[in-house]
């Protein structure tokens, strides 16, 4: 994307791309500029680490992390910035994505992680958008008529049933 | 509070104000201005929808939202608003607080909730601040400073613990 | 069908009907007129909320909410109506349904969800029946019929595997 | 109580008699007349089948069974009547209830068991009337301000809280 | 088989057969006559009554009893009978057999089911055979054979790993 | 007690002795000589060997094993013996034993271990005598007797709770 | 203690210290020297991430992370270091300690973390002193002589529960 | 291998072998000579506790100990050694390795197991590696570049998302 990113949407591997992405896409719809990235709490520490100590320098006003199984990267660069991170724990353990859902969503107090379903991708994006939407209010007025938009949907696929 | 409120706390029942109150504090120490209210979705829900519908022009920026049990007050109150929507699950029922973790985590595309931990109101005024402080660059060295304090808060404790 | 339907089935999505469509046949098998709608609780919550507040006089008797994740369809409608609401928690999260079936079930005092098994839409809609059979002694002798037949059809089934 | 009991309120264990208690004081608010007794699906099976056989004889309208661990007695009963059978699991085993929840609501195809939130003896009771109000105006109606008096409730707690 | 069966297979549903017929199989390994019928606890109820009722008059020993979801057959034929219960939870449900392990291992004091794991149906057998030969010497002797037969097949097995 | 034990009670620590005693308490009941010790699969595992080992030719006819976490107690002494092992999961764990009900219950095919409910002592000590009363008549006119009792004590609480 | 720690004993808060204290306890027993301290891995990233940085210049062969809820003190210690890392899991919060442990031991392929049973300090020490006890001849033959003292405490306390 | 084995690779069942390859193949990768069996603490005790008894002398450092279900083979190595042992649970039964995870971790005190994730035998060899480094300098260093190169292909992988 050509504008400075405001978003950064980061995952534990690239074996996540293929829900992370979706975050990815979600934005553009909304014409958020993003950037996204690798970076494994666990394998690349200090990536990680720098990621968080300048993401607020770099422009970025929200994280948005993606993790399986012990899922410690949200927390991980939760506790190096104070810009909100979003974080999505994901399906990939045998466990069906609770040991990552306990893992992003138990956090302490004083170090806060946003946390969304399993799997939560396209709302990380959006719980992005309704944050930044705060100060701009161009992007508000697209989140209510993509609000609308959602709500007919539900009358159209109704309509599709009732029949 | 005088000034007028910027973050809604709402919690299901009034059983709940002695773990959502420590989100109120927490706002207080960051000079944030908020209200307080009771607003069940299952036993008020017009009241719950009234709330999330005119949060916005009421002024608010962010909704604050703690519940136990099958927690859906978080949900039926990000429904009816786009702006962001904490979730508090409480830990009150007979599961430990399973069921409202899963209950306000769980949320289907089209409406995130920003889930905290069992019990995690401060973290969600936390996470409120975060937001708030995206466009308040006063809030924004609040926010550096309380972390670095709570870094050195660490460091005293391991002191006594050293010893 | 042509009779006025009293028993209104929702799902939250229409990637629920496989599942839901199950309550519409068994309802029919009883010759119980029905009628069959999406509503998202979070995507269209004022559809969800008429809903519900128009299901009395409407004519319906019973309803029956189908979701899965996050489920708070079956709350969400049971707050709106004082009609008996039956809820089916549909196992489509990686969680296996454990997240719909706790958001289904723990209630809170005041507002009773009648909950099935995870995908028991066929259940949902013989409760549905055994309701409506409490002023109805034709449908009342249909369900003990049935109930007969099922009985025989163990024994039939016992009958080949004792071969 | 005088009159003939409509709805049946039946405890796998007389330890289960402060909670079950909670449903007979609802019936009681809203003037429907109920019996109360203990009969465990396994201590005393013949007792619970001749309860489900004779249920429906003895002019009983629905049955609400309260029990704890692997919780049969509700299903037990169902089993055996074609009345709506609620069911109430009970949080007494060192699992919390998940075993009597489980045991109570994973009901196979053929056999409804309309279940409460652990505990939820007075759902349970407010469901039965539901039930009955179908096809009784004036409970219908009693009904309806009940629910209006329950909103009132919230709101004059939510009063004291904004204080 | 042509002896008098001494143990008793029963499952809730002939969907089980192709587990449940694991057990027969290491019972006719043993030589153990047994019968092999389908009676469900909630479909059924007065022919798993009458089957526990009369299991101990028509010879046999030991009851083997299989389900799944809401497990209740082993403690409904438990009920009925002082003849040894062995209970075989199956993963049948979205919840991958936790309700059906729970359902069926956590009995009330009074009536004990003696529980497999999940599937388990050959070590069903294998106890049913354990227990016949307290008061069979040959059995004994057959299961202490077999017993080393195990303990070789492991060894063989770690030949072909540690090549 | 006098006559030589024929039901061996192990338990993997001396702090499960008030639960497992209840094994004790009701073979006692039933006039069943027993035999009470301690025995770790982890810090004593000769001593636990040994006793899997000389079960039977001392006369034992069932082996009872209770523990707590990771409790392999009943399944170590099932590897060691071809008596019937019956194993009683100890919820003293902070996961309320559900750690003990896994590890006592999934036993892998071959080796078949008994298991009762969490804390079961009680059950584990009448599966005992319904064990032995298939070879002694007297046993098992006891076990009819206390069946009827304990159905006429579901009667008797019944009443009192009727009034 | 006086001499060169070699052992590192790390919580994730002072509270933890009741519980960690029995690790540094165990280590005195076995006259390994040790250091304490407190190092969040959330409030204090820095402080854990120069520890685990630092460790294995400063002497240290065996880090020991205590930490409860989201615990990632062990996994990011472990992301630091190529020292053992063992991590104990608290069971501090609503859930247990299911949180702690999922977190703690779910880590991805590259980094171990490990892990001991809840609350299991004491074990976490024996860890550290069986690793430390492979080139310690003396240290190994402390070790052997505890666990036969280990298996005689069984024993005694087996004579006192046998009388 | 030539080299004489340090570390022991043992399984619970040759099915095992696909995932608990992974340890050979990584140790192997190290230069680390080992050696891989089978032996089942259930169905060949015998061989498991010799397995245990003679890894010392044998020249044994580390044992890795691989098994599903209620997977008791750590305990039981763990019970006969004071070699470190590290246990790697298998998801293979229908808890997805639930159970396995909670009998491989919540040991008691005095027998420590180091559990590693649900099918984490690659972990599990890295850890013997890190253990075997602390006395084998040439090993520690390989270890570092290792973490270096681990972390390399997190950035590289990270170049192809950015694209």
């Amino acid at each position: 994307m050509d504008a400075k990113p405001v978003v950064g949407i980061v995952m534990g591997s690239d074996s996540d791309l293929p829900i992370m992405r979706e975050a990815a896409e979600t934005l553009k719809q909304f014409g958020v500029p993003w950037e996204m990235t690798v970076a494994s709490a666990h394998r690349s520490p200090d990536r990680a680490g720098l990621y968080a100590a300048s993401a607020r320098e770099r422009g970025l006003k929200v994280v948005i992390a993606g993790a399986g199984w012990a899922a410690h990267l949200a927390g991980v660069l939760a506790a190096g910035t104070t810009l909100p991170v979003i974080g999505v724990p994901l399906a990939s353990s045998p466990l069906n994505g609770l040991d990552a859902l306990l893992s992003t969503v138990q956090m302490p107090p004083g170090v806060p992680v946003a946390v969304m379903a399993l799997g939560g991708a396209r709302n990380a994006a959006l719980l992005a958008v309704q944050i930044l939407a705060l100060s701009d209010e161009h992007l508000a007025e697209k989140l209510l008529s993509w609000k609308d938009e959602m709500a007919r949907g539900v009358a159209e696929k109704a309509a599709k049933v009732e029949l």
